[in-house]
């Protein structure tokens, strides 16, 4: 990465924190790893197995923690370093402020082919791209930016600084909150899965219909939260959807109607999260993860891959139910095995009567 | 919920059948759940386990079936109710009155940013939303919806009363039945995925390539059919794929091509089906469910979330094969087991040997 | 299929190889299946099974490889035939060549609805459609289709014959190659899921948040990719993303920031690939697979549908974890066992130490 732009370490510091050890004048232009970075760049150190590369490393200057830096028995002549508790939040920081350094601004304003209602209120500094729309009665925040083809339905509220990528719709009545990420694709508010059996008789002669729920909650968004790609949050039926503050959801999730997902929680991709759920603070939910419907999860509860959730999870704690693929044969071995554990059982049980009536012949 | 429009109990009944017991002119103005709803408000009792709540409801009338009716003991003086055998389809069809009544109704006609081939045919009664776009020999029905950002191909039937959410899209030639809802980003028709292989050799040696078989049938979507945000149904090889009349089918589920899927049969979010598998009517299929492609499943077949079909399910009833989740540790150690039963099988063998050896050895 | 463009046999043999055997003058005017072609129809023989309806068919001609001809013991009268060693995939050129033929072709140019920024250089044989978006800097490459509501980013480049179905996200920088196809819906280059942790405290007490790591490396697809609707595949966090040329990707699948698909590999629907992670040449991932983050599959590793690969798989060969659903009552019974495992295997390890302590009392 390489921005065009220079900033000293003394520059760095003034607006992140931390400590110079070295020379505070040195300009670094953009990050790369340890074993890819030049003299004009920034390194960290976030992992204890990359410590030798700090020593051989041709950054002009690396983020490190001190007792890392403590470490280090022959560091290069002339190495610079800034000294911080967490070099890898502390790396994020510095890219991020290098990409708002170097990227290109968008001019505020509605783009021409773009069609705002005129009951919608869009502030002045906000970003409006081609084909996107915003029906009546919609608050676009400050410097929100909604790009191509994004659909902003009735009622909807954008906070400020929000970005909403190509295509995106957010159904009628949604609240987004400051600084929210929705990346393409994504459905914010579509109507819950709700239908009311209304069938009589049974087999070949029942008849009725499945008669619609209309879902009139909406969906909630807290401040910095970021929606991947292709992600679909269901309004709710009666009460709201809830996402709250900074909760991370990675591409093709699907939180089902009237769920609750509490702060800081990361949701990775493929994961699905039925109706009416309630997930706990702080929680990792892993890839492909599937949760059943009314269940509640501790805060601090992690659920890793693929794994499915069926009952409520009222501890903290680490909780699995994925197999890891072996060879198909080993496997299909094994499988029939589960599939007649019984019969494993019962000849267990058997050998323990043979032998208790042998014991009991023998007294 | 409540929209601003007041009717009688009496009227509700003339529309929606049952019987009043109470004062028939009492007037709602909206619904809410037992323990929220006031007396301007009508409230439902689909669960036996809230009968206590009706007694202490301040509902101004509730939803009841005759055996729950009776079984009250001491209903709140004054009460009213509306006894039907389904208070819960009655509630959403009241759900949906109540709607409609306090929805903007959206104006007919085509937006002036939409794009509409001059071969298209749109009745004069539908909506157009802003941004989209319907392709040469299209056909759009009476009162028909189509949100911002809609993709409608060529020779596309869509019914009466079709509403098609922001960002759907449509390929060329699918079809669908009257009141059909698709929700947010859902696609229509795309191309089965279906690739004849070519190659020659093995290994580093291999050559060729993946030669595309056209996918040349189309959708079919029967009445009253719901699909859900960012759900696929692809498009047959040489037939169609067909969805059947008052399929429910929930968000980010995937239908491959050739399907067919029984009337009335409900599919949860996350699931896929995988090419040529043939679903029966009044089936529901669990969330993350995967079906494998070539397969029939029975009417009336039931698949709990996130289990997996390889072979067709020729009877009614209820299947599974997942596992719910329990700390990583107790299944660390199961799966470790599981790994190695044939091992366990292999000692239960050798102890069943040796007791029979020391009958032997002993007769 | 029927095109109305009618084609000999000869010229078949002439484009696209093999032989034949019957009337080289003989005119096909479509494709069908062996059991449902008429005179005017070319059907083909690829499975065995299917060899008694080459006797029967009413096909003008057959595509036949020479092993499957020899085998015949009455063809009809008259019958036609085009050798070749792979029908299937001559059948799927043909199809092809007579879309072709029938389809109608889109003219060239720019839709009057769609917005091209100034500074985008697009092929004049370019198709694009109603309100697509081309933004600064992009390359649109000769006879590229982009459809309704698709979305290129700055700086994006687009091979030759490129097509782009509606509603397709390509987001700013991202590279894809000659004729890759782009189902609807789905999105190329949104930012990888990456965030560093930040937080101090624990419990309650914690405090702090996640920090987005830039992703600043791209998403790069080689010639002949196709990718599925609503699939998402992110783009890099330092380096690219990287689909080799030839990748057959299905709908709704999830691609992490880093990974590397090889070339030709196939890779079903609804399957997730975490972050970082290495696929060889020649794979087949089945549908709903989930991979983990920071593995590497060797070459021609099959995975079968549903199951979890969470580590590297270093020989081709087939994989598997998943179980197959049976009745809920005997997975339960099944499941139960599996969760008490250890105790089986305790009452076995008992069984052995009494049958043992008998022996030497014995002795």
């Amino acid at each position: 990465m390489a921005s065009g732009m220079a900033i000293t370490l003394d520059e760095l510091v003034r607006r992140f924190g931390g400590e110079v050890v070295g020379e505070g004048a040195y300009r670094v232009e953009g990050l790369a790893p340890l074993d890819k970075a030049g003299p004009a760049q920034l390194a960290f150190l976030a992992n204890q197995k990359y410590l030798p590369q700090v020593e051989s490393t041709r950054a002009g200057a690396v983020l490190i923690s001190r007792a890392d830096l403590d470490k280090l028995t022959a560091p290069r002549e002339g190495s610079n370093f800034i000294v911080t508790p967490n070099p890898y939040a502390y790396f994020a920081r510095v890219a991020q402020a290098f990409i708002e350094l170097s990227a290109p601004k968008a001019k505020p304003g509605v783009h021409p082919s773009a069609y705002v209602d005129p009951a919608a209120k869009v502030a002045a500094s906000a970003v409006i791209g081609p084909h996107a729309t915003v029906e009546a009665g919609a608050v676009v925040g400050e410097r929100a930016r909604l790009d191509a083809g994004v659909s902003i339905g009735a009622g909807v509220t954008l906070g400020d600084d929000v970005h909403l990528y190509p295509n995106v719709t957010v159904y009628h009545g949604c609240r987004l909150g400051a600084r929210v990420i929705v990346h393409a694709g994504a459905v914010i508010g579509a109507d819950g899965f709700g239908f009311a059996p209304d069938f009589v008789g049974e087999g070949d002669a029942r008849t009725g219909s499945w008669v619609k729920i209309p879902q009139v909650g909406a969906v909630q968004i807290g401040d910095d939260a970021e929606i991947g790609a292709n992600t679909t949050i269901d309004r709710g039926a009666m009460a709201d959807t809830v996402i709250e503050e900074c909760v991370k959801i990675d591409n093709l999730v699907q939180i089902g109607h009237n769920c609750r997902i509490g702060a800081y929680t990361v949701i990775a991709g493929c994961a699905g999260i039925a109706g009416s759920t309630n997930i706990g603070k702080h929680c990792m939910i892993g890839g492909a993860v599937g949760i059943a419907g009314h269940v509640t999860l501790a805060d601090y509860v992690i659920v890793t891959a693929q794994s499915g959730v069926s009952k409520s999870l009222t501890k903290p704690g680490m909780y699995t139910s994925a197999f890891p693929a072996v060879s198909h044969a080993d496997w299909n071995k094994s499988a029939a095995l589960v599939r007649n554990l019984d019969k494993l059982r019962d000849r267990i049980k058997a050998l323990e009567t043979a032998l208790a009536d042998k014991k009991n012949g023998e007294a």
